[in-house]
């Protein structure tokens, strides 16, 4: 990996996004986090998100939105799951799509990441969907891309993971309607979660009323309050009364850490189950961001029970990458026929 | 893999999917397997891919039936040339193609069969193509998905290949018009055949006067006269005024195991020659799947010569597959202008 | 690999493609190399490209030119670069592209090349885009085909890389427009560049006034007046009032061998710094294939200074790639509207 990222991953453990997000006239040019987004800005991607989800419905689930636009997923993570959902989003706005899994290419060549950038440039690519394990790469591509290139962040090493996010903020607007009364609790890794730090920002700007994280001491933020959320080491008393409860996924390699016991003491204390959900009010939806542990994170029971939203999830979550992917490339379906 | 699949497989050695394959107006939803089919629903099929036949010919080789459909090849087990034969017939049809090799993906984060299924369906994937080791998996999976989605079985183990044996046919009946007079002999390892299996219902379902099977005994099935074939260990006996002659692609990893003796005995035993050839009609034609072993399972001047269809076979597999494609998503082509 | 490619390899050094390449009314067919085709059919291919250009800068970088013809990417030897030229080249004139990476498919069944090129010429590939170790592949290839199809080389061994040479020519022309007076320098292995080759061939055609190759002695070709070219082995004196400075990638295996003695060394001697190209004209042209080993074959500070053309390169290789497609598929796009 490149040295400048290194640095950048050190220098930058929450890189300031914000102004590099938008253009002069204050459209989203780049997706690279949650954090610093206007409300305004979070509910045109939820509204944008809304009207594509009926060309899924349709019997031709295409929209000439992005024709002849090339989208390259620039993969140096490797997430078939994750690409795959990037890959169909791109694919029914009509644009053509390049899958680079770079572990396994240029890098064999000793070609640095801002050399590959800037060759796929040269080949007039029009957007990187970009999924890295440090923290920062999506922010340094960024930074250094052509005036018309858009960059989509698609989880940056602990950093942020804000299409994941957006795709959850949308779930919860379809079941719940609005943010302001409500109570969420994020169960699991909190510590290292780039889904739940991606989350945490939207639901404040959303304006949640409550945001709560939920995790064994080895797994919780050092600092909770400054990040707004309260902390829970109680399961149950964590998701007494909530609207929203959010999984995260149990990262396996953790366990054979120092962090964690093992899997059954995990899924004693930190395991959803039926029984447990009871103490949440009773409307209240289950989410996950997949693929998901069952009997580590969550009884199959619950997984697959009345209260999961987590296969909605999954259908949003192309609907908001299309979303995502038209609006930075600044073609806001509001003025065009779909 | 799911250990659903696993008993799936034990118990259904043969999973009845004749009434799961069509839908309750009695057209074809799911392809799992030739049996059970009727001689009117095979007979469409080839009428059907008659039709796309010509669309090869043409200039742009390209109609627009499955526009807006997602079509995800899952292939649990590798095989790059079947997979390129589905990828190209579903672009033609002008279908989205994801491609999955689940060995390298998903899998590897413990993700179930039926949650990778149930994920894909979110995503409003349109059709599974299933590839996999075990007999019984499209079936398991046809079982399992939503009303929306039709499953064909690209090969699922030791059970059912039937776009090959359907390809098969449509070549046979290109040649030979008729397949109430035809002599047809199968020479190789039949016991272990998913090949052959798909290929004697269908040529009995089309009423094939008569259908040999050719193997040394240790790769003859154990009840011949069940199948409705009769068994021949002698290669010039068995292939005695046939019409048709269909080798089957010995598996080499067969050799090292108890049950042949070595290449060149096996070759000299049932590998096809010239001269063996003279013993079948004068106008006999002679199949292989693919990708022929020469030497081994017929010489090349067999393979290359002027009863070979092999190539044929290989272009007729584009248009079946278009042609069973566009018939499980009820896009039947004689309603539509091509 | 193919004991028929293998014989070609070595009896046909320098096969010879010029009869092979063009049709009966002297149209291009295959591209196989630079070597015997004229000034004309060059400078056409430039004069295409040239129209081509301008398609990448339309908001819908698509021509339907190639729509319904199906392009195989068939790589014996792995490049994603090269192959995502190809591919996009390919998409931007609406073909259907298979990727096929032969290394990790049929080859493991021990299917044969030619085996593999009849298999996909059934299923009606209209063009082979061909990488491969062997020099003379392509060729092979080509001289194999069914009549409707061409052959593209994309790199055979050390023998030809002719559409690289040819975005080469393409930018040449943009910067210098005519040839005539021209001194080129070419710097860097020149003994085993398939690059260099195909370079100095176009160049001679299009009537270049000096071709230099610059190399230490046991990289030099034995016999450089043969070629028409004139060899330095001192850096400064070769690029003294050169036009255009053509920089090789330096393939490292050949470090640990006994050719070169070490990465410094030869930075020393031979790596393009400021300093040694204030020697050439003032406004000399640097060029680079690609990908750059910064510090070995030149200074970061030449590669992205102002005398570089590098990434003109890369953008002109998409529409050099789209012109050639185009023409060996005789969709001429003077005929047509774009």
């Amino acid at each position: 990996m490149s040295s400048s990222i290194q640095s950048a991953s050190t220098s930058l453990k929450a890189p300031d996004s914000s102004q590099l997000q938008l253009n002069s006239q204050g459209q989203l040019r780049h997706f690279l986090t949650t954090e610093g987004l206007s409300k305004a800005l979070l509910t045109d991607i939820m509204d944008v998100t809304e009207s594509f989800s009926s060309v899924a419905d349709k019997a031709i689930k295409k929209v000439p939105l992005l024709r002849g636009k090339t989208i390259v997923n620039l993969f140096f993570e490797n997430s078939t799951r994750t690409r795959t959902t990037f890959d169909l989003a791109a694919k029914r706005l009509s644009a053509d799509v390049i899958n680079l899994n770079i572990a396994t290419s240029a890098a064999t060549k000793g070609e640095s990441i801002l050399d590959t950038i800037r060759n796929l440039e040269a080949m007039q690519a029009d957007m990187f969907v970009i999924r890295h394990a440090a923290s920062g790469a999506a922010h340094f591509i960024a930074s250094h891309v052509a005036p018309h290139v858009s960059v989509i962040n698609a989880g940056d090493g602990q950093h942020a993971h804000p299409t994941q996010a957006m795709l959850d903020m949308f779930t919860i607007r379809q079941v719940k309607k609005d943010f302001s009364q409500l109570k969420v609790a994020i169960i699991g890794d909190i510590l290292h979660s780039r889904v739940a730090r991606s989350q945490i920002h939207a639901l404040k700007t959303l304006g949640a009323k409550e945001i709560r994280v939920i995790a064994p001491n080895t797994l919780l933020p050092s600092t909770p309050s400054a990040l707004g959320v309260s902390a829970y080491t109680d399961l149950v008393e964590g998701i007494n009364d909530v609207d929203v409860v959010i999984m995260l996924r149990l990262q396996r390699e953790r366990m054979s850490g120092a962090l964690l016991p093992s899997e059954s003491e995990y899924f004693n204390c930190f395991g959803l189950t039926e029984k447990k959900l009871a103490h949440a009010k009773t409307d209240v939806i289950v989410m996950h961001p997949g693929p998901i542990n069952r009997g580590i994170e969550m009884d199959a029971a619950v997984a697959d029970g009345p209260h999961s939203v987590i296969l909605q999830q999954v259908t949003n979550g192309i609907a908001t990458r299309m979303a995502i992917m038209a609006l930075t490339l600044g073609q806001h379906p509001s003025s065009k026929a779909l």
